[in-house]
């Protein structure tokens, strides 16, 4: 079955409602900025690389019908909609680079005609989304390489095609790897708060023909000891200068358990989620979301005494240290990270 | 408010019926063999202390209707109600310590009329749940030494008062903290996949007045990266002649978590639970429970595709090397652990 995350169909945005699955595959056809702006917030649509091109396609649906044929004012309709979208999440770099790359694009034609900017913003857009269709099977190639025949790989959170367009990172090493004939097991991690390794990995795996296990997240050491995990692999929301990466919190703990028994720790990602700006993950922002995603499991089942005090961090940071690779779009990037960053992601391809 | 896990009543068990908090504290009153088996597979009590008081108690249900005056028919059936018992969980040591403990008071008593060996077997019950309580003080009292004022300490699962008859292991270490007047912040992972740090760890920490924030397992890593925890401490279910301890799944992992932060992680359990005839944590039966419990939130909601494959070890062991004590009540032991097992356990009394 060939499963498409988010698409531009009839003027407007449609994607999976992913807070629908695995029970039912629904689409959303979004049509405007706010339902957009709400979709990301509640998680209808998630994943890095998702949001970049949520992010893309919600620019043009912020500026589309701006009645104008001035610059100025088309600039600041503009604006507007990369603080809306902006304002949405604050951790994944993939959002804020789709919104980045339309601003760019729409300055670098400011002199055209508005409905020509229009087209151009549309046509950006949907770029985004081809790349990101290449860019994640050139990160499966990469990472494929990686994997030995018949190994067992542990993934946490979603990096699939529903944190993609169609094809996924961490998840997308093991297609390509099963596209190439090696038996590949994989666990995964249910990933509490949200469960988007039992909801959305598990189904996609599934769809898939992958041979996939689902645990409890407090299940991955007793693997590890027993010998079980040959890598972990994970996505990531933004991946500082240094290498520290920032993804789904529960990520960290993997790591630190790989570390402890010699296994590979992977992050998978394109090159849309390296923020070289910063220099390390202490400047990534953590979003803090709403105790009652703890408390009430998929906000519907209550599990702990009312009114109970509860932290919900996001996400958290992996330092470099515990990084075995980053797989990219570009090549597989070893140690010294700061350095090997650079030079790889200015490569054109992935050798 | 005074919480009592496990007694003797009007010829019954009574219990909490621990899979209905916290919504409800309701009691449960037992009086057949089958009934109690059944309590403590699907879990209504649960905790290796308070499995040891439910043993002992269940050993004279299977035994007080016997209507023959022949020690060698009698024997039979305390053998018959041992094997029943033991049948019902397989690694929690202090199931198989309060049945042994049983038998062996009657085999002493052999000679005596069976009235009154009847007599023997429940005054011996009673008197495990009094020791109980008593040695979970103990606990408390060596285990406070190790907590300075103003900490905060990160526990797993339930080694609370519901894991005993009116105290707690680990969590008695935190009460008897509190009442020497030290401010202890705790964090309760919520313990998937049955909730117990969600359901009953926090509700008896709100109950008894402490500090108390719950958190998806997988934010346990983030949060002593932060520098936020000063200790972890956990129950223990089995704790091998070398000090390997078997506990719920998930507490390998803050074991090696706390390696890598280089933050103290202490093991609570009483005497009783330790199994000095296996060598080490190799040998412990690790029960597997069934995939509904991890792909159904509670046996009711589902939140993974239909038919998903699980894999669902109830317990995980934690090497010796990863415990920096462990606190008994007969004192805290350090390494080397199997010397210091031995010796500590010896004494009469917590120094």
């Amino acid at each position: 079955m060939y499963i498409r995350t988010i698409d531009w169909k009839n003027n407007k945005i449609r994607l999976i409602d992913q807070t629908k699955l695995p029970r039912k595959l629904a689409y959303l056809d979004i049509d405007n900025l706010k339902n957009l702006w709400q979709a990301i917030k509640i998680m209808q649509v998630r994943g890095a690389p998702a949001l970049g091109a949520a992010a893309g396609l919600g620019m043009y649906l912020g500026i589309k019908d701006y009645p104008g044929s001035d610059w100025s004012g088309f600039s600041r309709r503009l604006n507007k909609a990369a603080g809306y979208i902006a304002s949405s999440r604050p951790t994944a770099r993939n959002l804020f680079w789709g919104i980045e790359r339309i601003c760019r694009i729409a300055e670098n034609n400011k002199k055209q005609l508005i409905p020509k900017i229009k087209k151009i913003i549309l046509s950006e857009a949907k770029k985004i989304m081809r790349e990101d269709m290449v860019s994640c099977r050139k990160i499966g190639a990469c990472g494929a390489k990686l994997l030995k025949d018949s190994s067992t790989v542990l993934t946490i959170c979603n990096a699939g095609i529903l944190a993609t367009i169609d094809y996924g990172t961490a998840l997308g090493v093991i297609y390509r790897a099963k596209e190439e004939g090696k038996k590949i097991k994989v666990f995964s991690c249910e990933t509490r708060p949200l469960l988007q390794g039992a909801r959305l990995s598990v189904w996609e795996l599934h769809q898939k023909g992958v041979d996939v296990t689902m645990i409890a997240d407090n299940t991955a050491a007793w693997l590890m000891r027993n010998g079980e995990i040959d890598a972990v692999i994970a996505g990531a929301d933004r991946i500082a200068a240094n290498g520290d990466s920032a993804n789904k919190i529960g990520t960290l703990n993997l790591a630190i358990l790989c570390k402890y028994h010699k296994i590979p720790f992977y992050i998978a990602a394109p090159k849309s989620t390296f923020d070289l700006k910063i220099k390390n993950g202490h400047s990534i922002e953590i979003e803090m979301r709403k105790a009652e995603e703890v408390s009430k499991i998929l906000l519907k089942k209550d599990i702990a005494p009312f009114g109970v005090k509860v932290l919900n961090p996001a996400f958290d940071v992996t330092p470099h240290q515990l990084i075995s690779a980053l797989i990219t779009d570009r090549g597989v990037i070893r140690r010294p990270y700061f350095k090997n960053i650079r030079k790889i992601l200015e490569r054109e391809k992935c050798v």
